[in-house]
């Protein structure tokens, strides 16, 4: 396989050296407009041949995989061109800037039989791993609630506002180990610098009982990145800042005497043993890589595919009309 | 003074232990229906006189004051009876079950020249005084955000949700630190066991492009009790749950350059030194019964007395209308 | 059974009340030099029956059980005077001021047919059980070293150095959950405020290849309280400072490749899960009460009788006579 | 300035990355008799000049500086032929395996003018720089003791113990920190697999009454990297875990009352604020190179020459003959 590369930023330098270890990509292609960032990946990938020029990339006979690393805005107009030209694709999260956007892509590339990755990158990390098994195999029972806070004191983006770059992390985190169906969101927060939130809070209800909420921050002194997740047998604390023991699950829960007296009810809580489970420290980005080569050898969808980004940007579109509106219920449909 | 205390429940012994405890409290009177919860006290504090009649303390021309700390559905009821029987009283929180019981307990008090004092009790913390003393001294600067959480595996309560239970902590000790006008609120969570709602989330939008949040549950794995507040200066941590160095003072903040520009604005942070001052560690209970002790000899209001109880149950009552709409904004007025 | 405590000093308040809270005690004597200290037990335990007078608890006929709570320098003919007096002792740690001491104290309660309790409390910690617990059933393999720390910023004591006030608890522990023949000791440390040291660690080889080693602090900035134990298959951490999960049991280990060629001997390490167990919150003093009565009543040895204070004060001793040396080995025989 | 790096095993790419890094540095040679890492590094670094033979290194006329990183028993032999033949040396940590190598070098170099770098790396972290500034500032004021923890499940070597792979750092953060006369040291420890310690404890004693102790494991469950200083008026904590905060500074101290008195003596504690601050976040080994070639051009010794790199192999000689006879007092002189 033959690989270009458009967006050599932040991640680019991530991209291109996962790219390279990977022993099906036979060569590799970077563009980036930004000559500085060209010069960069030369010095340290000198096997990469660069471009400024996007063309050269989506135009490209000898390319099988166009990987789109741009900011969002750019994301359709790229992801549309390397699809018509035959490209299988792989676009950095999120997926497009609008959900209309993302199902014009999925049909284009349903019809050119192509296929769309989506780097929702946590996906393939050792924590998210391990958890997602552990909910499949009912250790932790029906889960009632997942909440996400993730903040720090961060640089800001242009473009978005916090949701958009960091919330977009555990929605697909989320919609990945609880798969349940979405129906309403109400998020709250504060644009205290400029246009943008720079606090977000972000409350999701499902079909039968269930509720997420994600805090969200560009502005915190310290930076914390936990997940619980409580299921009606046990509960589950991610603690992605520990060096090490990141995910414990605690045998505790909540008990019901007597549920038929509804005036009566005794609500009680045990607590019991905690253990902490081993989790595979293979680099997720080398993870995500390869399981888009499978899916594009094995004809099929990838784990992190459209359909799961489209998912994520539905959620952040009704996430940013209900914060402008101070916390009102927006439906989500067709989830 | 003599003072009579109705309700020896859970938090009964402290407050028998630290009226018996101040030098102003002459003789003390105990009243429950529970008679194990008498003899329990009998056993611990010989010299209290205790009954069971709510009468025998309320109409006893000895006591000056009353002490109330029952569920919250007998305040009102309790509350006004000793007023009019000329006792100044001691409420537990929250003060009332609705703002309108609150605003006719204030009338009767002022009429008779009576002290309400209610027991916010973490207000008198070391913790919440060192705090509000930096933001006084402007240390800070003009705070932006104020978050809470307070989440642990709980004892459900079985007459509200854990709003009133929990939130209420912490709505008075941003209330008295802050010193803010709250304009209107959402609030977001589930009751995943019975009616009442065991996780909440509530977001508060102060005049002036302010922003608070508190996230309560009773149904967490790990106990958290933390506080992060931002200043535009610097930005402060609490968290309840350390054996030492409870508050940190971060010289973190986020720079705005050029901000007359607004489309290429650049929103840098920057991270500084931080300390953690030396806390008081006087209990806080002895010190609020001190207290209130002092506003009774000097005729004036005690630093948390009826005004702060009630804006707490505004903020509880609109946060309860806000949940059961999943989210709606519900303004507050008159704050 | 009726008691009678000697010394109402920092632990004696402890004593009375879990003396008191226990079935088989009918009543209770108490006895301090202090008259402040008799006052003060008099108005929280109005029931027990004060005396300054020694005499008038261990010479009292009603009396079967002498509690004694001095300075260890008072230990011996306390004791010694009990047991002649025909009651069993309980001791507070460390039994004796020197082995010579505690053997004289041993034969005459084999004499007489007394028990003799040692107040090693820790040894009823549900920590402590549940280690000694995973330790019998060889969840950890063969131990190879015990490690533990102790240090804060403490009182000094007037009459003996930390290794006296703090090691004790440890070597009761260690003792305790190895159950293994120690052969030698080094200690080293420093005195940096007057006669006593403040800072000493105490190095322990025993029979087989196992080692332990204590450091023992009243000058640290920072509480630790921390063991680890390291076994052939497992290896185990006991945090004391934790409020919750005090004690981690990882399945980590060193694995040695080819034994057999010791110039090309491979040692690696693995890591695997890890687990902490739910451990039992009942008091230790209620625990450690209710065996003492238990071994009277069952005339057996108790569980911290007078050989464990005896191993204890010879490593004690031993120590002290190293320390002074600088580090030089001394032998401990009879163990 | 042209470089030579003979070793390019684990800490190898390291080096060659920031001498390369380094604008003072014209081109750079490695060698290493293993063909894979010279493969790797020249994947990596493709314009580093590589050879399997030490003598193209050493008697090379382009080169200026010879960089020794081997296992420490190759150290004195290829820094004398490099001395010899006129370069400057950059030797890994431990400098050479006995003191009297280290004299030799010593006496070498002074005769050729050529200088000798030692990498004692710690020394140039953000850590010990600000600790150091602490000192020398009196903030903390006279230091009386110094404890050093680093423990983890290590690699063992195979040619060398505990002592001599791990405190060889921390003796030389404790000597550049405290810069005083070491008098004696007693060591303890044990060898659970092979001939060589895996855990050891390292008493030092100064002139002055100081004491320092050092615990190193490669058979810890748990990683722990921490120092404690204590000094007259304040103690510090440096947690190398921590991502960040590593360092506090405590207002805690000892308190003497009448100290004329001194069977009366009160040693009291008191507790007051804390602060940490920030550090700088330069990666240590750049800061190294720099200190290195400065000290070349300016013609004076590097803050981490042979002096310092001999009195680190005094002390690690008399650590080891002091553990091979349990604890035995090792006097060190001429420091």
């Amino acid at each position: 396989m033959n690989v270009g590369i458009i967006g050599l930023g932040y991640w680019g330098p991530n991209l291109v050296r996962n790219f390279l270890a990977n022993k099906d990509v036979k060569s590799l292609w970077g563009c980036d407009l930004n000559v500085a960032r060209l010069k960069s990946i030369e010095g340290k990938f000198p096997s990469v041949k660069l471009t400024p020029n996007t063309d050269e990339i989506l135009l490209n006979k000898d390319i099988d995989i166009v990987v789109i690393a741009t900011p969002v805005q750019y994301h359709f107009d790229l992801a549309k061109k390397a699809l018509e030209n035959g490209k299988h694709i792989w676009v950095e999260k999120p997926f497009t800037s609008t959900s209309v956007q993302a199902e014009e892509l999925i049909q284009l590339a349903e019809k050119k039989k192509l296929v769309i990755f989506v780097d929702h990158t946590f996906i393939y990390t050792g924590a998210v791993r391990k958890i997602k098994e552990l909910i499949d195999k009912k250790v932790l029972g029906d889960v009632i609630y997942f909440d996400s806070v993730r903040v720090n004191l961060g640089l800001f983006q242009h473009d978005v506002n916090v949701i958009w770059d960091l919330a977009c992390h555990d929605l697909s985190i989320m919609d990945y180990i609880l798969n349940k169906k979405v129906v309403a969101i109400s998020a709250n927060g504060i644009a205290n610098y400029y246009e943008h939130e720079n606090i977000a809070h972000l409350a999701i209800y499902f079909e039968n009982n269930c509720f997420a909420h994600f805090h969200v921050s560009w502005t915190s002194p310290v930076k914390i990145r936990r997940v619980l997740i409580g299921g009606k047998n046990k509960m589950l604390v991610w603690d992605d800042m520990l060096p090490t023991e990141k995910v414990k699950i605690y045998d505790s829960g909540v008990e019901l005497d007597s549920p038929e007296e509804i005036h009566k009810i005794l609500v009680q809580y045990r607590t019991g043993d905690m253990f902490s489970p081993k989790l595979n420290e293979t680099e997720a980005l080398a993870m995500g890589v390869k399981e888009f080569l499978a899916s594009i050898q094995e004809h099929r969808r990838p784990l992190t595919g459209a359909y799961e980004g489209l998912k994520v940007v539905k959620i952040l579109e009704a996430a940013e009309k209900s914060i402008k509106k101070r916390g009102e219920l927006v439906e989500i449909s067709g989830f």
